[in-house]
């Protein structure tokens, strides 16, 4: 038989994933599992989305362009306008979802062994395009301590050498919901130009954002246009994660020369998602405004009962629908597993993703864990309830 | 401006898309152009999958599992039975259209510097994504006067080392037509035993057989069945190539679990394009045979037709929907581009793919083109009819 790539061996596990057939077993014993674990919205797609789907009068479905259609790209301009992102139809190339765009950006920008540096905790994924490419990720380490604020500019400093090729973020972040301010993207900014570097920023949270606080993108940082490389999708905003389509935007030529190319060999992006796409930036204000209620409640509900539980510590997430919170546990991969194993209150338990899945240094996250906020507040104020059951008795409990 | 990643250079830009802009303006010119160029067919869609896809009654379009659905995963088996081939839902992993079952297969199978061999002329994308997975294509030469048949044994023996990971081949092939014998399929078999390779076989053709020959498929051999990854999509056969289905299937456990990892990297296939792939599946008998009995006719239209030519000679392909044919110019990128730039028979022309593209060596098929037949019989008769007359006029024939 022959043998794998190392690539296969090297390629991270989800934390999430390994947790999965507990749950599943869980269930098989009639418990009820609060979903605290996935990005799934369950909020409904727009129906203009499903309309124009439903609508569809084609008698082929045939291939689309490469870089997607024109029609959709086009009103791509108009919704980033909204943001003071200005944007041509040729700056934006259609992607199967945001993953694809992040594993073309890694492939067209950075050769093999080639270095990227990530604040941690990360989305877990990004290590998983970038084993893909052959290029490394270096993280610089943010603390619950600190609100998960960008780490010191020196601490970038420090691992940046002659392969170091580019600096990724995600703002909002998944998984900790910061929010960067103008100051630190300003640092973000000028390391970028110092080193002449690529700047990844994945943006596909900048919906969902609580705080008065105003969004910088990275494509408002003047003087290196030629470096932004933007990871966006339309899969939280418009709560249709399945329809994988997201985008790669960059004002660099070259770059957008070099995915293309990636992008022609796999020949078009989901032909029928792109209509859905279309339609759904259409979707009255009410929609977008709905959702962002919804959200601003099931984060009150969510910070306020995770920090009146005795141990639990949460900061306030400034965006997106995670937190990262920290629990009087003496490790919350072992804790969420028991969760799922041993525990359950009145027929229910939770399922979270234990934070260590997002860092890459050993031993970081040990006691934190993601939650995310994408049930009702009903469901969150329950599932709060029976993981403060849980952490009382829980045996590898710490006292704090 | 960081530079982009060697990778980005390396990448073929394809011979079609380096035509299209000759294309795009004979069209502008008022010039009738024959589309001989693209495997997009022009029949219709099961109307089972387009009826799927306009009753779809969910209210949020959320992500699938990683691997499909399995109810599309079950449905596929009973479809492979059909062919002899023996599967369970677990052998099979839904992908985003073939390109990314490719991609995923070398991925998962190949470390960089890893060298796999595929018969040429072949599909040029191939080779995209070796270049995305860092691996090498080496090609063994097949040409026309033979047929396209398969190179003899040596001439794959003289290129293994212990860098040689696999083979790849197309069967039916894009872009020759060609079927492999049960006796090549088995020299084949007895080369991936000898030396331990990994077997990539790309069988998306397999509905458009017109000989009497029958389909071996890389499944069909006994003794390899750990080494034998199968490349499939459902968008030639459906004729739904936007939906971006298609699957990678092996009995072999250890490559399945590296390829699930690449696959919960990018969370899921697209869910609406599952949905109709598996209501097409259920598409009547009559339409597959439809299909068929459309392209056995245009099939023969194309053959005879090019074989009237003078100096023009096609072998006469198994199956797909393509012929490689030879022409008599001195260098077919120069002719096709010449048919599209400076020539028009009473205001129509056509638009073929020069067979270089379809080559790694230097220099061959330089006076061959690709021909799909993807155009109505009436379309077809005039296309053969203008592609006579651009040849008795362009200046650089060749006297044969």
């Amino acid at each position: 038989m022959p043998t794998i790539s190392l690539r296969g061996n090297e390629m991270p596990a989800s934390p999430i994933r390994k947790l999965a057939p507990l749950s599943d077993a869980a269930k098989e014993r009639g418990i009820k599992v609060y979903h605290l674990n996935i990005g799934q919205p369950d909020l409904p797609t727009p129906k203009e989305g499903l309309d124009a789907m439903r609508n569809i009068d084609r008698t082929i479905l045939e291939y689309s362009p490469s870089d997607g259609y024109r029609s959709l790209r086009e009103k791509l301009t108009t919704y980033y306008k909204k943001f003071n992102i200005n944007l041509t139809p040729e700056d934006i190339i259609v992607t199967t979802g945001g993953s694809e765009a992040v594993l073309f950006a890694f492939l067209s920008c950075l050769n093999p062994g080639d270095e990227i540096i990530v604040p941690e905790p990360a989305y877990a994924n990004y290590m998983a395009f970038a084993i893909s490419a052959g290029a490394k990720i270096h993280t610089v380490a943010t603390t619950i301590q600190e609100g998960f604020s960008l780490p010191k500019v020196e601490k970038f400093e420090e691992l940046i050498n002659e392969k170091t090729k580019g600096i990724l973020i995600c703002n909002p972040n998944n998984p900790t919901g910061y929010l960067y301010t103008r100051k630190e993207m300003n640092q973000i900014r000028d390391l970028v130009k110092k080193y002449d570097l690529f700047l990844f920023s994945d943006e596909v949270y900048r919906e969902f954002i609580y705080t008065g606080s105003p969004y910088i993108s990275a494509c408002h940082l003047e003087g290196i246009e030629n470096n932004v490389v933007l990871i966006d999708s339309v899969s939280k905003r418009y709560s249709e994660c399945g329809i994988r389509i997201g985008a790669l935007i960059t004002k660099n030529k070259e770059v957008r020369d070099a995915v293309m190319k990636f992008c022609q060999a796999r020949l078009s992006p989901p032909l029928i998602g792109q209509i859905i796409a279309e339609a759904s930036i259409d979707a009255p204000q009410d929609y977008l405004r709905d959702t962002y209620d919804e959200y601003v409640e099931r984060r009150k509900c969510l910070i306020d009962g995770l920090n009146k539980i005795p141990g639990v510590y949460s900061p306030i997430p400034m965006g997106a629908f995670y937190t990262v919170a920290s629990l009087p546990v003496d490790d919350s991969d072992i804790f969420c597993a028991w969760c799922l194993s041993d525990f359950d209150y009145e027929g229910e338990t939770v399922f979270m993703a234990p934070a260590s899945g997002f860092y890459t240094t050993p031993g970081s996250g040990r006691n934190e864990v993601r939650i995310a906020y994408v049930l009702k507040k009903e469901d969150l104020t329950r599932a709060l309830f029976v993981l403060q059951k849980a952490l009382e008795v829980y045996p590898g409990r710490t006292n704090k």
